[in-house]
C-alpha cells in the first residue's frame, strides 16, 4: 500500500489487560484499533491463573481472530501484539506474543520496538549454549530473564532489563503478574488505563477508547510497571532521562485520536501544517492532503493561509490484500491503484500538496504525476516534517540512506525528481513547536531520522534494521 | 457497517466496455472503484464475438475475482455489475449480469435501477407462458425484448424499454454489440468515456477514471446507445423530459471524485455544507464531520463559517465483514466499532456535527452520545440535505415510512430524541442551488424521498421495495 | 482423478423427502453418500409450505454446506440434486435443483439423465417466446409444464413428459407436493424409502441406508409418483415398457452397498468377475483389482479360479482437488500421483489385473506399465464388462467414438497397445447372468454403449453429449 | 475418523532428501503418500546451502502446501515432517520441522517417536538456563546438541544422542549435511533410497516409491547416518540391539504397500489373517473386514478358510474434515457417518468380522450393531492381532489403561460388550509368525502395548503420552 510505496514500514503495537473476565476478547478490540500498527500477524496470549494459552497467526487481526474461539481463551488477563509487514522475518515463528514454558511456569512477551545491542547479546547468549529460534529481539529478553538468577521474577526483569540498549515497550504476562517496561529514554510509547477494576497498558490511547477504558497515565521511561490483584506498583529499572518520543509517531505512525505522551496527534499534525504554512507558504488556488495520513496538517495549512482545503485525491477504501495489482501494461495505459486524483477538483487549479514525509521519492512522484495528469497547473509539495535523511535504528522500517531521497538531494532537486513546480519542509524547529507545549523533560522528541541526534547510541548498528519487532 | 446502521442501502453500479483485449479485466477494476455501490455480489460477463461467458460471485468484487481466470475470460467486449447488500434475495441467482442463452445467440444483462411496474409485467409475462427465476428487474426486460417480435435488435430493445416504468440505467451486451440505455428522467447516473479506441458506459466517472479513461458525455434520457466496431449510435426510445437525477447521488451514494451528470460530487457537497453554513449557523466551537460521506460537506461548514474543522470523529479503516461484532454486554462498556470520537478534539467543546442525512436516527443519536460521553460540552446537529420523509421507489433502499424519523418529528423533535443540542437540516432550495448549476432542463434533480415529489408515478408502489437491483 | 482418466464421467444423483423436520440436513447426508456421482456442483431446495428456499454451490457437497446455515433452510420437505464434472457448462447456474418463481408459487426441479430431443423442444420453445437461461434439460421441462396448460399440476406434469424423449428421473418440488417421475424404459435408477412418517425418493439405496431409511419399492418406468401430506399416489403417463436400465450402473457407477432395481452392486459386481473367470481364464499367479471400482470383480475372479486375490494396486486417499500435480519432469522420474503398485506384492509375478471396463485405454495403459515397472512378470487384463464400442446419450459423459478404444481395435490389438500379455473381456451374456436374475420385463438392462442397441432413439442425437445433467 | 473413534492416533511421518533440485516438491510428494501417519500439521525445511528456510502449517499436507511458492523453496536438500492430531498441543509451534538459528548456523530437526527421558532432560536443561518453546521431545535434542560442546557436528549429535532414552527417528538438516538417527532399539522404521544422485530418507518405504525412488537399505538400530555431497558415511552412536519394530506399523499404522523393516505390511497383514484363521475358526457364511486397515487380513482369513470374502462394510470416501456430524438426534435416527453396512451382503448372514485390533471397543461395539441392524444373523468378531492391554511409551497415541476394553475385559466379556456372538484374538506368536521371516536379531518387534514386555524402560513415565511427536 501507500506505507509500502513510500518505505515506511510501521512498527508493532502491544496490547495488555488484567483482571476482566473477556480478556481475550477486549484484547482482540484493542489490537483491531491499532491494526495501522502492524498488519503482518497478530496474537493474544491469556491466563487463567493456571497456564498461558495463546492464539496467534499471520495476517490482520480480523483474519487471524475469525475462526478463534474465545471461549478456550478464557483467563482474567491477555497480552497481545500486532506486527507489522517485512521482507525478510515473515515466519510464523516470530509472531508475537512470543510463549516460553519452564516446568516453573510460563511467560509470554510482546515488544514494540528495536534493540541496538541485539547482536551482540545473542553472540553471548550462544556462547552460553542458549539457542534462538526466532530472529526476534524478544527472545533475547526472555533469554536474558531466564538466565537473570535473581529471585523474584521482578529483579529478574530489572536486571535483564538492564543489558539491553535501544528502544523498547515490553509486556510480560505470567500466570499471577504482568509486567511492563519502557526504555530509559521513552522513544515508543505506552499508556496506562482503567477499565472498571481492570488494568490495561496499550501502545496507543485509541486502544483505550477502542474497549471504553479511561486513561491513567503514560509508562514513564525506566519504569517496570507491575499489575497483579494487589494492584499495580512501580519500580524504576533505569535512572529516568530526557524522553525521546519518537516524532515519526506524531508525524506518521499514530492515529489521529491517540494522544501520545498526552499529546494528541491530529492536533499535533493540524498544527505541523500551520507552521508549514508560516514558514513556507505558496502562491497558489487550494491545498489538498495526500490521504489519510497528511489531512490533518492540509486541514491546518489552509486554515493557516486561508486558501480553500480541497478533496483533490481520494483513497479506494477497498483496495486490500487481495486486490489484484494491475500489469505493467495496463498501468501504463492509466489503470489506477489506490489513489485517484479528482479531476473536477485539480483541473486548472495551482495546488499546495501537503504530505507528512518524504522518504525515497517515488510515491511522491507518481502522486504528483497524477495531479499534473489530472489537469492541475502547479503542484507545491509542502511536506509537514523536517527531511528524513537519516537511518532509524529504533523499530521504524525506514529505506538504507542511499535510498532517502533527502539524504543525497537539496529540496530543489527533489522538486526537480519529483516534478513538483516546489518542495518546501517544515523546519525542526517547527515540528517541535507543534508537539512539545512545554519545556520540561518529560515533553522531549527523538528526531534521529531528521537530524542524525540519536538519543541512544551503543550497539553494533549494522544489524538494527533487520530486527525490528 | 455504518450505511446499515443508517438505513440506507446503497443501490447497484454498471459497468460496460467494448474494443479493448483486456476486456474483462478493465471491468474487474471499473466495478472495484464502484465497490461503494455494491457490496452483495459481483460479476462480469464477456464475449469474444463467438459466445458470452460470465464469472459471478457473492461478496466484494476481491473476493469474487481473487481466483478468476482472466485468461479464461477473453474478449473484447464486457459488462459488469455490483450489487448491493439487502436482508432477502441475497442469492447467487440474483447475481448480475443476468444470462440468456438462445440458439440464435446469447444476450448478458446489467441494471442499476428499480421498475415500478415490474409487478404488472411479471403478472403478463407469466400469462404468456413465461417462466423467471429470478426476483430482479433485468429479467423482465430480457422477458419483454424475447417478446417484442421486431426484426432487429435495437428495436426489439427499444419497444421493451417503452413497456417498462421507473428507474433503469441497462447494460446489454450481445456477442456483436452492446447497449446502453438510460430511463426518460434520467433518474440513474450512466456516463460514456474513451480508452484508446474503446468506448466505455458506468455508473460513475469514478470507474472511467480507474480504468484511466475521458470522460466523453452522459447517456442522455430515453437514449438508447449502440456500440459495437462500426462505432457508436444513438436512438431516441422515448421523448426526454425534464432530467431528475437521484439527489441521494450528490448527498451521500457516489464517490466524491466522480462527476454526476457533470457536477462533481465533492464539491456540490461542499457546497451543500456552505448553503447549510448560512441557512443554519452555529454557535459553536469547532466543525466535526461524520465520516467519510459527510467530511465535504463539514469542510464547506467550516470554511463559510470561520470556525476551524476538526477531525473531532474518526473511522476504524479495518472494520470490515470479518470484524467479530462486540456482545451486548461489551458495547454496554464502551467496546466502540465503527467511529470513534476523538476525546483530546472534542472535550469541553461546543460542535457542530454535521450529517449528510438521518434516516432513522439510531446511528445520530449513537454518535451524538459518543460525542458527549467524549466530554462535548454542545453538540449542534446539522444535516446537509433536507429531510427524508417519503420512501424512494427508484432503486434505493431506505427504510419504510413508519421508520423515517423525519416523517413523523419536528427537528425539534430529532433533536430530542437523539440527544442533540439542536438540529437543522439545508432547505430544498438550498440543495439545489448547491447542485444544480443552470436552469436547463438537462440539470433537473430528484428529490422524491425529501419533498414526496415523485418523477414517475405509475405501477403498483408496493412491490417497489424489494426488487431493487 | 481415475474416472477423468478413464473417460467415463460419472452422472448426477437426486435426492427428495416429504415429511421430515430435518429435511434439508438430511438432504445433505443423502447427497454425501451419493458424492461418486457427481462432484462439480450441490444443491438443496427446501419448503417450509409457504416458499421454496435453496442453497446451491460449485464443489463438493461438503465445500458447499460447511458454511449453509440449516436453520435458515427450515421446511418438512426439500430436493436435492448432486452434479457431476464436465469441461463445459461448469458455472454456477447450471447447478441444481433449478428454481422457477411465478406469482401463482414456485417450483424446483432436479434431474438425472439426459433427454434425446431437448434441442428440438428448445428451438420450439423459443419460436414461443420462451428464454432459456441454462443450458440444461430441466429447464425444459419446467417450460413444458408452465405451456402444458392443463388444470392440475399432476396433469401438467404428466403432460410435459409426453413431450420429452430420453433417460431421466425428475425430482419436482412444490410448496405442497413433491413429485418423482422416471422415463419409460427405466434407464436411470429411482428408489422410495421410508424414514418413520417421511418419505424419501433417492437414485440410489445408500442414499436411504445413509439417513437410516427403509427401502420401499423403485419407481417404475412411466410412473409419475405424488408425495404430499396426503401420502403417496401413483400415475401412469406412459406404457411402460421393457426395463433399460443402464448397466454401467452394476459396472461402474453405482455404490457397491446400493441395490439398483433391486438387484446389490458388490454381489452383481463379483458374479461379473465369477463369469469373467470361467470365460477367460488365465494362467497367472495372483489376481490384482484396479481400486475402487474393480475391487468386487477381483474378488469374485479370485475366489472362481481358486487364486489368490492381492493388493497389488494402492490407491491414495488424499488425492483430491487441492492436490499439486506434479509437472511433466517429475512424471518422468516416477513421481506417483493417485495409484501406486505394492512391489512386495507384483515383483516376479504373473498377474491378473481385473478392470471394470477400457474406455480409450489410456489409463490401462498406465496401469499396466506401472504393474511392469514394479517388477510383474506378466499382466493378463480382464475386463469385467464387455467393449465399449458406442457413445451414450443417455447421461454418461463417455468419450466420442473415436476415441473408444474396442470401436476400433480387436482385443489383441488392445493388448498390444496397452503393454499387456494378454486382454479379455466379458461377454454380453455373461454381464446379464451376472445381473438379471429372472426374465420378467422389468428386469432388463440397456447396454447400447457395448452392443449399439439403443432403447430410445429419436431426436438429433448429436446435442446429446453436452448436455447430460 | 475411524482412527479417533477408536483411540490409537496415528504417529508422525518425516521425509529427508539431499541432492535434489526439486528438493522441495519432492518432499511435498513424499509427505504426501505418508499423510495417513499425521493430519494435524505439515511442514519442509530446505536449505540452499546458505540458509534453511521452511514452510509449515496445520492441517493436511495438500492444504499446508497449496498456497506455497515451491520457487521460493529453492534449494537442493530438504527435511519434512507430517505430524498426527492429538488434543493438547496443537499449536503451529509445535509443528516440524523444527528450526534453530545461531551466528553459526541454522538447523532444522524433524522427529518421529517419543522420548521416556524427556521430563528429566527439560529439567536439567532449565536448570542450566536454557528456554524450551514447544513441548515437542525435537527441541530437547537441539538443546542437548547445542550444549554438547563437541567439535564436530557429528559428535555433537552422537553425543546428544547418548543421552536420550525412548523411541527415534530424527533427521537433521544442517546447511552442508544431513543427519538421520535411529534409537539403538529401532521401534520406528526408517529408510533409505535412492533417486538417480539423490538420496532420501523416509519413514515409508511408499514414499520412496512416490518419489520414483528405489529402496537402498534400513537405517540401522543405533546408527548415525550423515549424507553430503561428499556421499553417505555411517557411525554407530550405540552399540545395536534386538531390533523392537512396533508391531502396530504392521497391524496398523504403516500403508499396505510399504516395506516395514524389509517385511510388506499388507502381505503380514494377510498372513496375520491367516494365523487368525488357524487359531480361531468360525462357522459362518461370509467373511468382512472393516476398511480400510483390516481388508488384507480379512481377505487372508477368506484364502485360509475358503469362506467367501465380501464387501459387507463399505466406507465413505469423502468424509473428511469438513463433514458436518449429524446431531446426536439425527445418529439415533439412523443417519450413518463414515462406515455403512452393505444389507444386500449381511442380510440373513453368520457374519466373521475381520478388525486389525480393538482399543476402548466403542467402535466395535458400534459396527457390530451397524451390522446385526442390517439383518447379519450372527457376527463372530475375529481381531488380527493380540489384544491391547498396556499403554505405548514409545509414540502411538493410544488410551489409558483404564480405557482399554482388553485390559480389564476377557474376550468373552468384550463379546458381551460389543454385543457380538463371539471374539478371538491373534496370539503373540501367530502375529510374530506373520511378521517375523528369520531368526536373526535385526528382525525382532515390540509388542509392548500387547504384552507388557517394554524394551526401554528408564525415565519418568508419566509424562509420556502427552509428549508425542
Amino acid at each position: 500500500m501507500l506505507a509500502e510505496l513510500k518505505g515506511i514500514n510501521e512498527e508493532c503495537g502491544v496490547f495488555g489487560i488484567w483482571g476482566h473476565d473477556k480478556a481475550a476478547e477486549l484484547a482482540y478490540y484493542g489490537l483491531h484499533s491499532m491494526q495501522h500498527r502492524g498488519q503482518e500477524g497478530a496474537g493474544v496470549a491469556v491466563t487463567d491463573g493456571q497456564e498461558i494459552k495463546a492464539h496467534k497467526g499471520l495476517g490482520l487481526v480480523n483474519d487471524v481472530f475469525k475462526h478463534a474461539k474465545f471461549e478456550e481463551l478464557k483467563g482474567r488477563a491477555a497480552v497481545g501484539h500486532v506486527r507489522y509487514s517485512t521482507q525478510g522475518g515473515k515466519g510464523i515463528e516470530n509472531v508475537q506474543p512470543l510463549l516460553f514454558h519452564s516446568q516453573a511456569g510460563s511467560m509470554a512477551l510482546a515488544h514494540n520496538g528495536n534493540l541496538v545491542n541485539a547482536h551482540q547479546l545473542r553472540g553471548e547468549l550462544e556462547l552460553q549454549g542458549s539457542i534462538l529460534q526466532t530472529s526476534s529481539d524478544t527472545e533475547v529478553l526472555a533469554h536474558l530473564i531466564k538466565r537473570s538468577g535473581m529471585e523474584t521474577t521482578e529483579t529478574s526483569i530489572s536486571s535483564a532489563l538492564t543489558r539491553i540498549k535501544g528502544a523498547y515497550a515490553y509486556l510480560i504476562l505470567k500466570e499471577d503478574k504482568m509486567y511492563a517496561a519502557l526504555d530509559p529514554v521513552g522513544i515508543r510509547p505506552l499508556s496506562i488505563g482503567r477499565l472498571g477494576s481492570a488494568y490495561i497498558v496499550a501502545s496507543e490511547t485509541c486502544a483505550l477508547d477502542q474497549v471504553g477504558a479511561t486513561f491513567e497515565r503514560e509508562v514513564l521511561p525506566g519504569e517496570l510497571v507491575t499489575i497483579s490483584d494487589e494492584g499495580i506498583e512501580s519500580t524504576q529499572f533505569a535512572m529516568p532521562r530526557q524522553r525521546n518520543l519518537c516524532a515519526m509517531e506524531y508525524v506518521y505512525l499514530s492515529r489521529p485520536d491517540s494522544n501520545v505522551n498526552l499529546v494528541n496527534v491530529h492536533a499535533s499534525r493540524k498544527q505541523m501544517g500551520k507552521e508549514l504554512a508560516k514558514e513556507a507558504p505558496a502562491d497558489a488556488d487550494i491545498v489538498v492532503g495526500v490521504p489519510d495520513s497528511s489531512i490533518s496538517a492540509a486541514i491546518g495549512y489552509a486554515e493557516e493561509t486561508g486558501l480553500p482545503y480541497e478533496m483533490g485525491i481520494i483513497k479506494n477504501r477497498y483496495v486490500g490484500r487481495t486486490f489484484i495489482q494491475p500489469s505493467q501494461e495496463l498501468r501504463e495505459q492509466g489503470v489506477r491503484m489506490k489513489l485517484s486524483p479528482v479531476r473536477g477538483i485539480v483541473e486548472g487549479k495551482s495546488i499546495v500538496m501537503i504530505d507528512d514525509s518524504i522518504v525515497r521519492g517515488t510515491t511522491s512522484r507518481r502522486i504528483v504525476q497524477m495531479l499534473k495528469e489530472a489537469g492541475a497547473a502547479e503542484v507545491h509539495v509542502r511536506i509537514a516534517s523536517p527531511s528524513i535523511q537519516h537511518p532509524c535504528y529504533y523499530g521504524i522500517d525506514m529505506s538504507t540512506r542511499d535510498e532517502l531521497i533527502a539524504a543525497n538531494n537539496t529540496p530543489e532537486e527533489i522538486s526537480d525528481i519529483i516534478g513538483a513546480d516546489s518542495v518546501s519542509y517544515l523546519s525542526e524547529a517547527g515540528l517541535e513547536k507543534a508537539i512539545v507545549k512545554d519545556d520540561t523533560l518529560s515533553q522531549g522528541i527523538c528526531t534521529a531520522c531528521m537530524t542524525g541526534k540519536y538519543p541512544v547510541k551503543e550497539g553494533n548498528n549494522k544489524e538494527m534494521s533487520h530486527t525490528n519487532s
